[in-house]
């Protein structure tokens, strides 16, 4: 007897490791938690502006908004971030009214250094107030175009390394400078995704985690083809847009086969989406998996103060409950009400606090999950081949 | 021969006409376009304080939110709408900090009037401030426990209509009252209304319109279980969360065949997921259908400047253009790139502006959408039963 096959070839959990190994050598954001940031640390201790704007868009900002949402009410800042990052004319116009332009530093993201809505945004607001070598900051490829206007101008630039990818960019300097400079403690960060990464490559604890979730994902996927994120706690609203990106974008893809690939992310928050998108996890089609994602300490002893309201007398039983602790067993309400129906897939996460080491270790982990899952589906995780036809339309539409 | 069978009864479009006609005779979102309003214009009139805070979560608070974010930086608002709605108890110290309280009208809406985030966050902020007839407003069921609170208390309250469901509520006492004080034109959000009102049940052009769209959608729910809504605004994030849960909640049901239905909503703004989400659109698999909304008008002159950046001429030719232009141009970019491959089902929303007459009517018609693909999945589009084991084990876990 004889056998053929063109199938592709089989990925055991030990190959699988031995490709991750081997994606790790030329794939960069893997590497970003044993980098050098002492130069982010330096430059962050000399700008004097108290605002801080990120002109920037897609990879270039959702990862640090993400960040700076889940810490900012928990931390003493130093100053403000705001982000400019969309073409709405509206939106523009309402941020820059709100911010005194004169004691901001602009810092200006773009990989490629040709982004469309951001040079038209950089252009506006140099219309606005003179950007130069004391108020703007470039992020970028160290040899787009974008670095060469800085040079020129004599403006300070910071490199994002040609194998780091927009969309897993947060941990180089399109994340880490902006954190740093509104006083973010950056090492606390790297310490976080360490702590993960040393756990996945060198213990395998977390390898063996994520490789059971990365198969369940793929090997279901033609059932179970959309991922929903429930995050319990507001903090992490900008964590799940991240999370949409890098899922949406890393995953979305025609594999080796020429067979569209796919898992579509959605992020919601608890307790506000328990009273919508739940009726559709619970009655609606089995399409779904869920990971609820708690905080174990808020670090907050915000109550519910011991107060009759006269009528309201049935409610009594909340009295005294902490608000962390009333919104976490929301989070125990949900998940046992999902787990009680045996006909969906949930996982809980849970992170430790409000703290850079929990946020950066969520991130980095989901960072990993995603490069794992696109091995099992035999894609590109790290290009997106598919957002290009409609910047190619809409230059020819601009130039008309 | 003889023939039998037990299938639903088969919805012809004039069936079906008829069907959401006797439905409007009990389901009273339908006819809010006819209310009497004046009541609510009168007591916006004597609200002398500077800020509103809504305490309410879900149906209480997602569809005045998106009017109030479409419409507030276009408009000059006397004062300033807040919204308590999560139990994150860094989101309510947070909130709480930056609000004068001593200067706030605190709503209170909550339709069964024992919704537990609500309570909670009243009896905080009640121990802050005394919360009484100067300074409270309840919008609740007639004969809800919170209204025998607030007439205890000699606190003024709006009813919510029975027969007008939570998420279908924002043209109610829930979104018109608070909008009417902040300072938005409620007039006007009914004839938006109307206008759709009268298009769809006297010359049912908007019938006719919805009803195809509404029989694709429930034709191919089983290959295309996601409907995408892009939104080519930042105004109008506050509206793609509000469609979330309407989409969601109402169609994630079980059938009278005991079989479950659901639609996926996914909400996402252009041009800033037009960077992430449209490769997992244009590439991944072909379980989406795409609606994009566009703005016609900004009413916005804000333009890219005539300005030269060394090193990034290649970009010249965005110069001159308008933010507002470039914003529409990048949706038609999109559409252009996703018609183009013939598989992915897009239809596209333009409304004239940023006014309440838009945001109105294209909101009243997503509810009318909602209530047509209900029934042709045979399904109650106005109860929500799958989010009571939640509450009652919720309960349970408080109780111990």
């Amino acid at each position: 007897m004889n056998y053929q096959h063109n199938f592709n070839p089989t990925i055991s959990d030990e190959n699988l490791f031995n490709e991750i190994l081997k994606e790790k050598e030329h794939i960069g954001y893997y590497n970003l938690a044993y980098q050098d940031i002492s130069a982010f640390k330096e430059y962050a201790k000399t700008v004097k502006q108290k605002n801080i704007v990120v002109i920037g868009i897609g990879g270039s900002t959702l990862g640090t908004y993400a960040i700076y949402k889940f810490l900012k009410h928990s931390k003493t800042l130093s100053k403000q971030l705001y982000f400019l990052e969309t073409t709405d004319p509206i939106d523009i116009r309402s941020k820059v009214e709100a911010i005194d332009l004169e004691d901001t530093l602009f810092i200006v993201i773009s990989k490629s250094g040709t982004t469309i809505e951001t040079v038209s945004i950089f252009k506006y607001i140099n219309s606005l107030v003179n950007c130069d070598k004391d108020n703007t900051l470039v992020i970028t490829e160290s040899d787009s175009k974008l670095n060469s206007y800085a040079n020129t101008n004599n403006i300070k630039t910071f490199e994002i390394p040609k194998d780091v990818g927009g969309r897993f960019s947060v941990f180089s300097a399109v994340g880490l400078l902006p954190l740093a400079i509104v006083g973010i403690d950056i090492d606390e960060i790297l310490d976080g995704i360490k702590e993960v990464h040393d756990s996945f490559f060198n213990s395998k604890e977390t390898y063996e985690r994520l490789l059971k979730k990365a198969r369940f994902f793929t090997e279901y996927k033609n059932s179970f083809n959309i991922n929903v994120v429930f995050s319990y706690s507001s903090r992490l609203e900008g964590f799940n847009k991240w999370y949409i990106q890098l899922w949406g974008e890393s995953l979305g893809k025609v594999d080796i086969n020429d067979t569209r690939q796919g898992l579509t992310p959605i992020g919601i928050i608890g307790p506000i989406d328990q009273h919508s998108f739940l009726q559709l996890i619970v009655e609606g089609k089995r399409d779904k998996t869920v990971t609820v994602i708690k905080v174990d300490d808020f670090d907050s002893d915000l109550k519910i103060p011991h107060a009759k309201l006269d009528g309201l007398e049935d409610l009594d039983y909340i009295d005294g409950i902490k608000f962390s602790s009333l919104i976490n067993k929301q989070a125990d309400a949900t998940i046992e009400s999902i787990n009680s129906l045996n006909d969906i897939p949930c996982d809980v996460i849970t992170i430790d606090g409000v703290c850079e080491k929990s946020i950066a270790g969520l991130m980095y982990e989901y960072e990993l999950l995603t490069s794992i899952c696109a091995k099992f589906m035999y894609i590109n995780a790290y290009d997106q081949p598919g957002v290009e036809a409609g910047k190619i339309i809409l230059k020819k539409k601009l130039q008309k």
